[in-house]
């Protein structure tokens, strides 16, 4: 299967931009119409796309969209994250990678891309969707030199980069942070991330970025019950984003804001999340042991708690993502 | 061997409180006076004391002190904390177990014990010293319903829980705390703890507190260079420790201090931590990447940083336990 499709692949490239008939591809690889047929499917399973008429046959449209760790370098202008990268075909998770590449001594910025995952996790242990190729799934190694108890500061830094990597990126596109680091394209989900910490004492050891990105999806690669709260930079902006490209920029756009963080703080960071947000003034609800809470999400405190206005005009600060929004989310 | 060393137990639990010479030992398990002699010493290793004369032979004073489950479950006054525990004879570190229980779904209050660790670990990757039998080497599992800021919190209500606890069951002793977490008596370290925490985003999701007592240790348990800056409850108290009722009492506390914590906040725990503390009034010298510093420890503030004053006046806060104590330590 796997040399039918690389031959298939081969008499393809050797006429580029040319219609091949099925029965001029029978002949030269001498197996039958049917036979062709299901390899064409299972090339654009793995990201070809082909163009296909009754008459001339089929025409090969475009090659998947495959990173390569010399695709991201030639785009890289950090000093530190992503100068180590590792792409992989399929993994279960690149998280689960990530913390394996630690363990064994993955240095400072080390990146994981995969074209797959196949239990692709996000917050809470919630599924992330993974379809081959179409996305952007990756994990980063982080030492940063900070107390353990200003970690929650680097999970809203790490929203803001995104955003501005995607804005940066894919122009056509206005993503905004829904508390605390999802971004939303008119209220659908379009990134997740993830940062999971490991400490000893008040001392942070590393975190790993988990950033997941709906890139090149179309409407047919969501199952059904996604597509009223899910899109894709290619649904919303009707561009193929260049994965490569993006990542290059989110790694920039972190690094620099780490760098104002380390210089200046909480503040300035605080400034882009909430100019950014899409949750300050909605109603968000919350429990916690004490209760259930509605109120008016009004900003952030300095530890990067939502700070909500209750209907009695108090002020309550939560601090757990199982925040849940009043309404459609 | 094995045989041989529980053929040796029967026959002086046989004969308690005599004197079983070597002639008599040789006779009865067909074995020289040479190999006795070795397998007593292999006992000694075990825990086994014995009062060696050299007209009258061998008398057992007294069998190794081993924890069992049983032995803590008997004491124990707290809810949750300790309602599950697994003893273990030798480990790699209570930690790595501790961990991998977690994986596997431990639940809140999961205590692991070893008698003996071969890669004990303290902060900062360092070697934790646990000859088999004298100490007590702990971790204990907890998934505190916390925002991950406030977790440098319990590094210090751990501290101040132990050196409770230490005081209730060995009176004798005044233990006092260095920042952040090591408890001292007359300025040797009596036991170390560490806490190993893992997050998603803001939430904790489980923290691994372990901890290293030295209790029933004598001088020759500890290699020439550890001497000057280390002790045991035993070689300051001159009584053998019930290591099962201290592991209770300090699990009660901890439930105790959390409790109020949860109801309270940080404020009584940073008293309580104040009041124990050795660190403050003295000089410590901390170093960042903007440099060294050397001030007088004069408080805790509100997330557990330690508080110095410096030459100039001017107050510095540190958070990494990379901070040393001017002087001896």
């Amino acid at each position: 299967m796997v040399l039918m499709k690389e031959r298939l692949i081969a008499l393809f490239g050797a006429a580029p931009d040319e219609y091949l008939s099925g029965s001029e591809i029978s002949r030269q690889l001498h197996v039958s119409r049917t036979a062709i047929w299901k390899h064409i499917q299972a090339l654009k399973e793995d990201g070809y796309t082909f163009e296909a008429s009754p008459r001339l046959g089929y025409k090969l449209l475009s090659v998947p969209d495959t990173l390569q760790p010399s695709d991201i370098a030639s785009l890289l202008r950090t000093k530190t994250l992503g100068r180590t990268v590792h792409c992989y075909e399929e993994v279960d998770s690149t998280q689960n990678i990530a913390h394996r590449l630690v363990q064994a001594g993955a240095e400072e910025g080390t990146l994981i891309v995969a074209e797959r995952q196949t239990t692709g996790r996000g917050r809470l242990g919630r599924h992330w969707h993974s379809p081959k190729g179409k996305g952007i799934y990756m994990s980063l190694v982080v030492k940063p030199d900070i107390p353990l108890h200003m970690t929650p500061h680097l999970t809203l830094l790490a929203a803001v980069a995104l955003c501005r990597a995607i804005r940066r990126v894919v122009p056509e596109v206005s993503p905004g942070i829904k508390w605390p680091n999802d971004l939303l394209i008119d209220g659908k989900k379009i990134s997740g991330i993830l940062l999971e910490s490991s400490a000893e004492n008040e001392n942070l050891q590393y975190i790993i970025t988990g950033v997941g990105i709906s890139c090149n999806l179309q409407k047919e690669d969501y199952p059904e019950e996604l597509l009223p709260k899910a899109t894709s930079l290619y649904m919303e902006s009707g561009k193929r984003v260049d994965r490569a490209a993006l990542i290059a920029e989110f790694l920039l756009q972190l690094e620099e804001l780490f760098d104002l963080y380390m210089s200046q703080g909480f503040g300035p960071i605080r400034t882009l999340w909430e100019a950014s947000a899409v949750t300050l003034g909605q109603s968000v609800r919350s429990s916690d042991p004490n209760g259930e809470y509605e109120g008016t999400a009004v900003g952030l405190n300095d530890w990067g708690g939502l700070v909500l206005k209750l209907a009695d005009g108090t002020l309550k600060t939560i601090y757990s993502a199982n925040a849940r929004e009043s309404g459609h989310m």
